[in-house]
């Protein structure tokens, strides 16, 4: 057996997140399928980490066995010419038997985009959370610093613990301390992808809010921009956020779980 | 009664088209039923003309009598805010009683958008039409202005002739002859819509057709993409375009019709 480390993008619009389900259409279950259809094997390739329903990844990383000898670049272009084209096999390298893409990951990186603009154009609509109601900005970008370090992030962990803990995507399931090294929030306006246009809404830009941290509880990026969109409405002021984190529970925390459309997994690393 | 401009930008992939069918969902369906739920009345948009199952616009026209007192600018928030995100109404303009988004259209510009790289972004995958085989790009730049002017079109029509003549999206529906006023093919290098990345292939990038005409018969502009890919391909020479062309039959021209992911109604002039 040879342990392969796969990379992958996906629109995760039309799944129902990574982790296999049965009767339902998931990124986990699909690629399963396709190793099944390439390779005669049953195997189940073990993610980074589940991605939830709508969510989005450009370099989710997965870890699997495989008895098969079929050279790695053939086996990506096999996966790409199996998978529908929703869910692409950015690369196949070869890994050490110990390589797991859950266990062994040291960071990783997750984005969530805004739209700002009037209309959103339909071919963003998949792609980002769209929010045309005012945002006090610079009070934003001001708190979103106040979450770097090592913290216990109970606050911005799902609802029910339960669920939480069965879907903690570390493998120190007991506790909720993570660290967070980089966490930022700019404005873009890259976003001329040609006929993605802004519909001649000259003000129209998105918010790229992006985070780096050894590891995220279930829901926790988007709990995150939950509160720091109360922080944009003034409900919140950027100051109240350490008190938040300390308190230790979701109950303290205001804010909504912002909508998965927005929310990227940017990449993983080992 | 008065008369209505609605000028709309559609994600066509998870429609059948525009045209109402009965339990199907169309735009034109769609809009009829937002309407209706807005004001009452129920009113079918007429369209500039029908696009297919997974085309695109970027600004289709649709014009309607409406009985309502509704401001312009209301109705196009209220039907933003009925509509799903992949529909959205760019604007809501008053018009003369006379005016017929189909009949009184003296132009229309389409694009087509082929993707070069060997693995296409998931996020472009209902947006692009994904070729990453070889194609003499010269060769087919230097044929596509071949078709500009004033032709008899036919072997350009779609397959089926009655289901062409039925379909045909112009107000003279007995003639085949329309007037291309520009075609041109160039490269786009402005691809870097934020996550849409190429995922490092330094040389992908997209081949984008526009077309501008009095008007396009059912399937033409597809149909004119696929002669140019042949051309791509080695399989017809530049110079036979105009034979094709001057044959006036569907059989004449060996190109199959392109795939609709591709397409885009960009703007319809009055």
């Amino acid at each position: 057996m040879r342990t392969l480390k796969l990379t992958l993008a996906y629109d995760g619009a039309d799944f129902h997140g990574w982790q296999v389900q049965p009767d339902r259409c998931t990124i986990q279950g699909t690629l399963a399928e396709a190793l099944e259809r390439i390779t005669g094997e049953h195997v189940l390739p073990q993610g980074s980490g589940r991605t939830d329903a709508g969510v989005h990844a450009l370099g989710q990383v997965a870890s699997l066995s495989l008895a098969s000898t079929i050279p790695a670049g053939g086996l990506q272009t096999a996966l790409n010419d199996t998978l529908p084209g929703a869910i692409r096999v950015l690369a196949v390298d070869e890994a050490p038997p110990e390589f797991h893409a859950r266990h062994s990951a040291r960071a990783k990186t997750y984005r969530f985009r805004i739209y700002r603009g009037d209309v959103c154009p339909p071919f963003l609509a998949r792609y980002v959370y769209h929010h045309p109601y005012p945002l006090d900005e610079a009070a934003m970008m001001q708190s979103v610093g106040q979450v770097v370090g090592e913290h216990d992030f109970s606050s911005f962990a799902a609802v029910d613990p339960e669920r939480a803990r069965r879907l903690l995507d570390e493998e120190d399931e007991t506790s909720n301390v993570r660290t967070i090294f980089y966490s930022a929030l700019g404005r873009s306006t890259e976003m001329t992808e040609a006929p993605a246009t802004n519909f001649g809404q000259e003000r129209a830009y998105e918010l790229i809010y992006t985070v780096r941290g050894s590891g995220f509880l279930h829901h926790m990026v988007r709990n995150l921009l939950g509160l720091f969109l109360l922080v944009g409405k003034g409900t919140v002021k950027p100051e109240e956020i350490t008190r938040i984190i300390a308190a230790r529970r979701r109950s303290a925390n205001p804010g909504a779980t912002a909508p998965a459309s927005g929310l990227y997994l940017v990449d993983v690393e080992y």
